[in-house]
């Protein structure tokens, strides 16, 4: 089939080769792109045979909103787009029902499998109507990995973005999982290599994980991670964790202390830990360090 | 070779088998036990030939500080004493010690797979000294899984225990991480199918791992857990990598939130909430739950 | 001066008391309450000289809303509205644009102090112009406790429930290390009477505090609070300062463990605790506790 | 009455001074001191009629054991020792097992107040034999604040240093409460004069409290902290609050996120953040920072 495919980044490029691979024609739009192969959106729609599907990989918020008020004005009734981007799941509504109007089918697709999808295939949740779904579907078999998991149909609009939302979640979780017996390892000295124990772990243990796999790759690379800065950023998903286990008085005291690490990560020197300090300083007189 | 093993409860039973799979002589002794090969530890000792490998699958502490003082006063110098129980790694030096002064060699090993381990192999983490090693070399071969990865040598005397006992600390956050994502999706009813989202996971996900495999087998047989109450025992390991982390001053959010997780889920109510209860009772006259 | 007060709960109905002792005029207006001096937000109203100043003490979210909507309906340019109520920051803008609409002022103010209050005063958090500040001034010296401190202007429109909401973080935080403390107390039998060591406490020490006086005035009424469940309700607060740390990226560790732990306070069973347990029964057929 | 004094640094000088007021006789010792009164310990027990009583305030561990050691050969039956320093409170039985051979009573005595104690007097919480007990008695009531509180026999030898620890534990997690706060307010731009606000706080509120005095002070002194660096060390006592909640299975969330805050503090990069880049980049080519 053909499809129309916005965002040639490092995931959105791997998936227009994943996807022609397996003998789809994709039309790829980004701009200001070398290898794009059209040179805007409605050059895109005008290349496709309606009805169209349209496949969204643009950075969350104001980019993804504004090429999906683009493509309302663009596309005709009975195309889909495809929001395949790290969107906010409370986004998706909006966006459905924004293209509702114009009789545009919506479907939201949350996407893991990182820099390894190409090869691998990428682990795929959905959520919308099932008509829109049957729609995108030899797209989503052809991103798919190879085996009988991979993809789900996780609900209706928003779905799709909220399952991925907690996957990551839980996978924030669990690498802070592995950095903290990591760092224990490393500080305690009790275990003389500790590269070969990660190596170890990766078969007959309950941690075995890609996870792991990954982390003795990096271990093999640099054995101390001396090159690395202690500094870990977040994409969003985290904080919408957090926020709707929140509202959902769900306790999370896992995910959420990955995330204030990643927090305290990027900090140069902690406020609250001053007033720590300078509190200390006052009822006890304990030697402080000055900033300087 | 010859092996003489102490303990036949669901590790060391299975652990024999496999061994005699693998062509050994295993001597099993256990009070009390149908399944025993001889009727005492001395009997064990007797039916072996010297130099002899005698491995300890025996509660940790009392129990097995007991087997230790008893063998030291039946093996002969030149044997080899491995303790592949739970034991804390700062027993083993002690242990170590203790049979040291009779000749007699000491290796502690770690041993993760539970009750797979039969058939796909124990992982095993053990410090020794490297002759003492190689004496019970054949039997961890005999007892890791078939690839490359699965055993390690960690370092010297407690290495293995302590290598274990992080891999515990790490088991314990990652089980809270799924467990915490699959209380949301529960809670959030924005996914329809909650196991199936799960079974999506297992592939091209960065999250996919053995214990998700679990989870959904254990989603397979009771889709919302409804037979299992929430309470679940910790057996030592996750305590110590607290206490080790405390020791070398090394932050450790996430393990340290599953094991307190584990100990709430063991009170039938809570004495600190008691007191926050109290406290608001105080200032706001809130409304409070009174026990009855 | 004459003041308009809708809702007369056990914050409202005090706080008329108190400023009438200081000799103000207070019409106090709440539905169906028999200790109403009228019986309408009109009538209400009509009862006061215009320029007027009307403070709400109303439950936050849809009755503040509905309250907001009809006063400025009914009220008059040069007017002033204060929400007194436990509003969240996020909606002050929304209210004071409305009412702006229509030439009336708005000032938003956080109020701390329970039941006690009435005797001590209340410490007033207010954000909102300096004009429409001044208005209210007599009310709020009829209000704040003796001293010095005790009132601030925080900030413009949203800054008094911003200051308020993170007091109560804090306040969730100190609850739960003194909860914390005498939980810890309770359990290890070392010291042979908690509640006289939490009494010594109250003089001298770093910890000394309002939260310890309550805390001790709870232990003289019940000593081991055996007449309490240990359950906590969260009025929003808590939830609104992880948000706000959440959207800027502030690590709120303790702060967050309080709120998760009233979270986890109100279930009955902890579903994430049923799937920890499933796991552990999956890979270890670790004994779990069915559910019956 | 009489007393020995072991150790005159900022604790132990002050003490000295407020016993002396109080109309007592203070010997007090400390190596290489000019202040000291006496050249060495055997002068300070020759100075004192017995029956003695020495008070120690020496750092804990390996000084407090040989300072225990050297009384032990140089006091008389009947005179009783007590431990003021900050000793864990496993320690106490140790020492007063020792000295009890000599026939040397021993009192335990966990001391808070800081450098304010001089003048407002030290809260006590001490452990030990009521007979032992009586005859520091007149110490105590020197040494504690003037009010009914502020000083507790809290039970049997170790009582008092356990008391302290939680004590301690207690404020490790309201000084960490404090300081989230005052980052978020410092963050979020809502509250234009942050300081004020905590001023405010003074008054009225539920968190009113001598740490929030002392963080109004410290604010006063440097509003923004910009003289202070982020680094807090810890005492010890935080570290065996948390063992002491492990090995009961009390659940320490906020306490224990406070004493790893200050862990972190202490880093000059964090090696578990360093992995959690690490991971990230392997699976997702994300971004990182070198160290360079």
């Amino acid at each position: 089939m053909e499809l129309g495919l916005v965002g040639l980044g490092r995931m959105g490029g791997n998936m227009r080769e994943r996807i022609r691979r397996a003998g789809h024609t994709v039309v790829g739009y980004a701009p200001d792109t070398e290898s794009a192969d059209v040179g805007s959106l409605r050059e895109m729609v005008d290349a496709l045979a309606a009805p169209r599907v349209v496949w969204l990989m643009v950075p969350a918020g104001e980019a993804t909103q504004s090429v999906v008020d683009e493509l309302a004005g663009l596309l005709s009734p009975g195309d889909v787009v495809v929001d395949g981007g790290n969107s906010r799941w409370t986004d998706d509504a909006r966006h459905a029902a924004e293209l509702s109007t114009r009789g545009i089918g919506f479907v939201d697709c949350g996407v893991s499998g990182g820099v390894w999808g190409l090869e691998n295939g990428y682990a795929l949740m959905y959520g919308g109507e099932q008509e829109h779904v049957e729609r995108v579907r030899p797209i989503f078999d052809a991103l798919k990995p190879p085996g009988e998991s991979g993809a789900v149909h996780a609900g209706s609009v928003g779905a799709g973005h909220f399952a991925k939302m907690v996957h990551n979640g839980i996978e924030y979780a669990m690498m802070q999982a592995f950095a903290e017996g990591w760092e224990l390892l490393e500080a305690a000295k009790e275990v003389t290599d500790v590269r070969e124990v990660f190596r170890s772990w990766q078969e007959g243990t309950v941690i075995r994980s890609w996870l792991l796999d990954l982390a003795v790759r990096a271990l093999d690379d640099d054995e101390h991670l001396e090159r690395l800065r202690g500094y870990a950023a977040d994409s969003g998903e985290g904080r919408w964790t957090v926020e709707a286990a929140v509202d959902h008085a769900v306790p999370l005291p896992t995910i959420t202390a990955s995330l204030f690490a990643r927090f305290s990560s990027r900090q140069e020197d902690s406020p609250q830990m001053k007033m720590v300090a300078a509190l200390r300083n006052q009822f006890g007189g304990h030697a402080v360090r000055s900033s300087s």
